[in-house]
């Protein structure tokens, strides 16, 4: 652990001056201010303090960290507008405020500073995958008790807050549906392995394949990046393997939309050549045509439980145990999962 | 202007200690602490310093103000997600951190507590509406010269930032374009008149109406609140007047939407039996069948904007000259303002 005394020699200043930059007491110069922090920050000093006392509230703001992607409209996407939107009710029911932090995935991050620096008392924290440098800021948080949780994203070998849902049982209802409506050539449109939700799908799809008495390696399976773009370039990997393929499963909607799309422009119909379903029950589900059946995940509730678990935690005023909530899936089943007969 | 002195004799503390409390320097008992902030607040009672130094960034967050509604998924509408998106942006550009501020719409709101706070340097205000105490608030903020910009929404009669759309010039395209393509009873779906945009388009509405030698109060006209059900609601005007509308400008998608599925409901098919044209060309203009004429506002860019011209205006230290930005709206044509003849 590093000590105030190591900072103070770093930065060539008294560990009184280290303390009333930290706590921001009185006057400092900006000079002296910024020789302190950027010591503290090279030697990842974390004040006792902080860690002791995480629970008395500085701020009043509930972090919300969310990955940063150039020229992606973040909130207009399903996903993180509907979490958004939960743990905004929670805030408000709490008397909190939401900050906003963004972060490059995959890059490194030190999530520690934004409670040091008190611009939060807490963070939720939003499309987290399972990448070294995300890994360890994660850990360096846990290590340190400052409170925190993720949602849609799970480490099963770590001790960290979660709030879930069921993908894998998800996945499974959607692909039985898809067998039990007669398709015995499910193809699996998927997103990025790095997201725990990616594997949970695949668990789901290989358990409904197998139960079938098909071999899923013998099955058409497709990678796409949760984009409407990947889904429509997955339509024309389908439309090559048409003979071998009567059904998809899509790892979201937006995807299932996009190959929807791709594929009607390759003059296959969804519905009549090919049965489809995705993934998260969006807006978009119900105003495709046909209407899109797609696993309803409810990422309000999970938003507003993640919220509500930290900041019943911070008024508790103890970090309390782990936490690890799976919230239900279920199939809701419209027209693009039934084969008609071509008229 | 309420002096220091004044707030020291209410809370019975020396203006010293109310100095202390306010800049939140040294360790002050809570009591006392909370005997100055409520009697600052019971006055009113802006520090000097405040609006002298208001650019000295203090927090490091820009906020942004949100209508509070409940059971709303605020950030899944298209309008605020766009918007949102494009502040998240340039706030990433300039370092600051975004705060998200709930608001309960028409309710008395005091922004200038957020400033004192520190909470945030500057604030973008959504979804503001012409109703006396959100005038009121908004005057309040702006005689002490605390920076603040207002997206899509204008109040002429005030010297406010603002960030707005040219929703009359788009309506007037739109309105223009049902007409050229033979529709000569064109009904009109706004939404909710305390906003400037709803005001907006109908005046450009009224003006393609009379150019083309229509009598535009002989026209039915309704009133929806921009939520997809009460253009579902609408629907049932249409259709006991439908001997007399042959297409419907609405005021957004959202309800252009709702309008589409109410009339489908009862048997009228958009693009045959009445032509539809929208505003907003969110997401979901893409999705419906037949695809849906609208009016392209740029909300993230007028987000961006926003952002961007308050943050400069922190950066240069000094508020400068209220600034009024207006963007151009086009119109996207797709199939459902287009009338095919019955098959």
């Amino acid at each position: 652990m590093v000590t105030r005394k190591e900072v103070a020699d770093l930065a060539g200043v008294s560990e009184a001056t280290v303390s009333r930059v930290l706590n921001r007491v009185g006057p400092i110069r900006e000079e002296t201010k910024e020789r302190v922090l950027s010591a503290a920050k090279e030697l990842n000093y974390i004040p006792n303090a902080i860690a002791r006392s995480f629970a008395r509230r500085r701020s009043g703001n509930l972090g919300v960290v969310l990955p940063y992607v150039p020229k992606v409209h973040l909130f207009s996407t399903y996903y993180f507008s509907e979490i958004l939107s939960g743990i905004g009710e929670a805030v408000r029911e709490h008397g909190y405020d939401l900050l906003l932090l963004f972060r490059t995935p995959g890059a490194p991050a030190d999530y520690t500073t934004w409670y040091q620096s008190q611009k939060v008392d807490a963070c939720v924290i939003l499309g987290a995958s399972d990448l070294p440098e995300e890994r360890k800021a994660l850990q360096r948080l846990a290590a340190h008790r400052l409170p925190f949780c993720l949602v849609n994203q799970r480490f099963p070998d770590e001790e960290f807050n979660e709030v879930d849902a069921d993908h894998a049982s998800g996945s499974y209802e959607a692909v039985k549906h898809l067998i039990a409506g007669g398709c015995r050539r499910v193809a699996f449109l998927n997103g990025s392995p790095e997201y725990s939700n990616s594997r949970d799908r695949l668990t789901g799809y290989r358990q409904a394949v197998t139960e079938a008495g098909l071999d899923p390696d013998a099955l058409l399976q497709l990678g796409g990046n949760y984009s409407r773009r990947s889904g429509e370039q997955a339509a024309q990997a389908v439309y090559r393997e048409r003979e071998r393929v009567d059904g998809v499963f899509a790892a979201n909607d937006r995807m299932a939309v996009g190959l929807m799309q791709g594929l009607r422009a390759l003059g296959l119909e969804t519905g009549t050549d090919v049965a489809i379903a995705g993934c998260d029950d969006s807006d978009a589900a119900r105003m495709t045509e046909p209407p899109l059946t797609s696993v309803h995940v409810p990422f309000y509730e999970m938003g507003r439980l993640a919220a509500d678990r930290l900041l019943q935690v911070l008024d508790q005023g103890e970090p309390g145990a782990v936490f690890r909530e799976q919230l239900a899936t279920r199939l809701v089943i419209r027209e693009s999962s039934i084969l008609r007969s071509r008229e």
